[in-house]
C-alpha cells in the first residue's frame, strides 16, 4: 500500500506545474515521501530490519522440495543447509516479486575433480526460473562454456569477472532482481533484471533477464504472477549455503 | 583494449548463423572470453585485486583541491581524512569511467545541533558531477527535502530507504556508475546510471542520472569525455572519510 | 553492404576524438554518407524509385498460397486481387526485413450485414507473423473488440484513430515496420516495430510489437531469421487488394 | 479528458487479474475505448476531418512573426506563401504538443546556382526548436553536410533517403512528432522523437530528437511546457509553402 503511495507521489512530480520558478532552490525540493527506515545489520553480510530470513543455520522450515512440495531432504550441518545428492530442488514456501537476497555458499572439496557437469555445480534461481549459476569457477580452472560459470544467467550472459574462492571457502551473492511484468494479454511488458554482486564485486550490471533459463533451446518468457520463490538446486554436488536472507524492493 | 575486444565478441554473438540448431546443448554455449579473475578482499568492505586503493588511512597523496588542485587542507586524524571546514571539495588526481566505487564515512556529532544545510553535510561527486548525498539522515530526525537525504541523487531522486547509522558510527556506500556517452555532435547519447547500497542496504537501483547536480535550477548533461575523478565535498561540516576504493567496470 | 558501411559510419560518428571546438560550425558537420536517391512517384500512393511492386493489378505471380506454396486461387479482377472464399491465405515468394509497405484494400459490400467474424476480415501480416488487422470498421458500427479493429495490431493494441471509408471504397494502409532481431541464444534482442498511416491518418506510432499474434492465447516472439513475407489473409470474406508495394529500411 | 480516460484504460489493462483464462479467445480483448473517428480526406494530402488547417492559400492569419508576434511580411501568392528575403522567421499562433503535420513546399528556380547557405534553404521548425530542414537537395547536387541535407534533423541525423523534387516542384512533408516531457526539476523524462515522410519515401523513422538544434555547439534541451508553434525558416531564400495541417495526436 505504501508502495502504491510512494509510485503515485513520483509520478506527480513529472505533471508539475509550467509556472515554476527554477531561480529558487525550493522549486527542485521534494519532502514527501520520507524513505523507509532500515536498520542496517551489525555483522558483515548480516540481515537488515526488514529482511525475511529464509535460512539462520537452525533449521530448513521455510523450505520444499520443488517437485512434490515436501519436507527438506538435504543435510543440516554445522549451521549450514548441504544439497544432498539425489534430493532434488529446494524452494521457499514463501514468494517474492522484486527483492534483494543475500545467500552464502560453499563449493565441495572434489569439485574441480568430479568437474563439468556435477563438480561443485548448483545454481539460485529467482522466481524458480532465471538462474544465477553457482559453479567452481576458481581461478577459471574447470573448463566449463564461459556463460555457465558463476555469477552467470546460466547460458544468457558471460559474467563481467570472475570473484570465486576456492572449495571449502565461504562464497556470498548479493542478488537485486527487478521483477518481470506482463500486459493483459499476457505478454511481457517490462522483462526482469539483475544486478549480482560475488564477494562483493560486481559480476552482474543490470541485466536484462532473457526468459525462463534453458540447458537446451531458447530462453523466453511465459506468462505467471510476477512473483515466485527462490529455489537453490541440487545438481549431484554436496555444495553448502548458509545466511541466506532476502527484503523486497 | 580487453574491454573492447570483450564488447566486439559480445557484439559478434548476435549476429548467429541462422542454421542454429537449438535442439542440442552446445548451440547455446559461448566459451570466450573468460572472466575476468578477481580476488575478493579477506576483510568486509575490503578491496578487491584490481582495486585502486583511493585512500587507506596513511596519507591524501591522491587527492587535491578542486578550486586550485592545490595538496589537500584536510586533516588525517585516526586512519580518517576529515573534511576540515572552510578548506572547501577534495577530489582524486586520477579520472575514471564506468566504475565500482567503495567509501565509508561518519558524521561528526553535533550534526544534528547543527541541522540543515550545514550539519552532517557533505556528498560524494562521481565524475565531480554527480552527488550521492551524504547527510546525517539517521531516523529521518534532522529535517531536509526527501531528495536531498542521504542515499539521494541530490535534487534528482528520493532513496529507496534509509539506512543511516548514528553521528560516530561508520557508514558505507558501495556506488555503481556506468559513465555517459556523448554523440560526435556533443548531445547526449546513454545519460549516466548509478546503483548505490547504503551500508549494504539498496537505496538506488539503476537510477538514471539527470545531469549535472544542481543547488538552484534544473539538472543537465554537458558534454565532457565521459571520465572524471571523485570528490568529496566539504560544506562546513567536518564529516570523516576511510576506506576508498574504486574498480573500472 | 551499402547498409552496413552505413551503419559503421554512424558508429564512427559516437566515437569522437575530446579535443573538439564546439565554438565553430564545422565540428557538428557530417558529410557521409550521402543518403540514397529515391525518386518519389508522380501519382498518389505510387512506388517510389527502389520499390519491389508486390502487385500492380496485372497478375499475382509473385504470390502463393501459405498453406501448400500452390499459385494464388485468388480472383483477378478489375486490376485487383479479391480473396476467394475458402482458398486460404496468400503470402509473397519474396521475403524482406525492416520495409515501408504501402497497400490498397475494398471491403465487400456485404460486410456490415455478415459481420464479426466474417464480414469484412482480412489482414496484413508481416513476417507473415504480425498482423495489421483489416476489418470493416467503417464508423465504428460493426461490433468488435476495440483491439481487434481495422489498424490494431490484432489484440495487442487498440488504434489511436479510425478512419475507414465505407465498403466499396479504397483505403490504404502506408505501414513502416523495423525487423526484431534475435541473440545467440535465440532470444528477443530487440523486439519489432510498427508504424501504420490508414488513409494518411496515423493509426499506430513506433508500436512495440509483443510477438506472433494469437487469435486465443498469448502472443510471443520465437526465434526466426527476421526476414518474412507479406501474407494477406482470406477470412471467409472477399476483401479486394491492389496498388502492393515495398522498399526496404 | 478523453485522452486521459483512453491513457487511464491502457494503464488498467497491465493490471490484469492473474486468474485469466488464456484458453479462450475472450480473455485478450479489450471492448474500450473505441478509437476516434476521422474522415480522411478525399483528395491526396488533404486534410482530415479532425485537422486543424494552418494554411489553405487563401490568407496568413495564423501566422505571426517570430521575433515580434507582427503579422506575416511572407508573399501571399497563387496560393502559396513565400518566405520574402529578409523578413524573418514565420510561426504559428497556436501550439501543439504531439502532432502529425502535412506541409508542401517548393525550391527556388536559383537554388542550385545560389548553393549553400541561401540557396533554397529553409526549415521546418516544430516547437519552433526542432529543425527538419528543408533544403535543395534534390538528386545529391548541391554541397552541403549530410546532417544538413533535406530530411535531416538539422545537424543532427542524416536522413534514410533524398526523395526531393526539383525547384519549381512542390514536395510534401508527413512529420509525426511526440512531445518531450520534463521532470519536476525540469530536467528531460522522454525526449522528443519524430518520423518524418518526404514525399511519400520515409526519411526519419521514430528518430530521438537530441535538443534544440543548433547552427555552432551542442544541441541540448531546455525546459517548457511540452507545448510550442510549428515556425517556417526565411533563411535569404524564397521558398514557397502551401497546404499546411495538422492534427493533435
Amino acid at each position: 500500500m505504501k508502495k502504491i503511495f510512494y509510485q503515485l507521489a513520483l509520478a506527480a512530480l513529472s505533471l508539475g506545474s509550467f509556472a515554476q520558478n527554477f531561480k529558487v532552490p525550493k522549486t527542485t525540493e521534494v519532502w514527501e515521501p520520507l524513505p523507509k527506515i532500515v536498520t542496517p545489520a551489525t555483522t558483515p553480510g548480516g540481515a537488515p530490519s526488514d529482511a525475511t530470513i529464509l535460512f539462520d543455520g537452525s533449521n530448513m522450515n521455510g523450505w520444499q522440495h520443488t517437485k512434490d512440495k515436501s519436507a527438506s531432504k538435504w543435510l543440516l550441518k554445522d549451521g549450514a543447509m548441504i544439497a544432498k545428492k539425489g534430493t532434488g530442488e529446494l524452494m521457499t514456501k514463501q514468494e517474492f516479486g522484486s527483492f534483494q537476497l543475500h545467500v552464502e555458499f560453499n563449493m565441495p572439496l572434489d569439485s574441480k575433480k568430479v568437474g563439468y557437469p556435477d563438480g561443485g555445480n548448483s545454481g539460485v534461481f529467482l522466481h524458480g526460473k532465471y538462474e544465477i549459476q553457482i559453479f567452481d569457477s576458481y581461478n577459471n580452472e574447470v573448463p566449463i562454456y564461459a556463460n555457465g560459470m558463476a555469477g552467470s544467467v546460466y547460458k544468457q550472459v558471460i559474467p563481467i569477472a570472475n570473484a570465486m574462492l576456492k572449495p571449502g571457502e565461504w562464497n556470498s551473492y548479493d542478488i537485486f532482481f527487478t521483477a518481470p511484468k506482463f500486459r493483459y494479454n499476457g505478454s511481457v511488458e517490462t522483462p526482469a533484471y539483475v544486478t549480482v554482486l560475488m564477494n562483493g564485486v560486481m559480476v552482474l550490471n543490470h541485466f536484462e533477464i532473457q526468459g525462463t533459463i534453458q540447458y537446451i533451446g531458447i530462453p523466453s518468457y511465459e506468462y505467471y504472477s510476477g512473483k515466485g520463490p527462490i529455489a537453490l538446486q541440487e545438481h549431484g554436488s554436496e555444495v553448502a549455503f548458509r545466511n541466506i536472507w532476502i527484503r523486497d524492493l
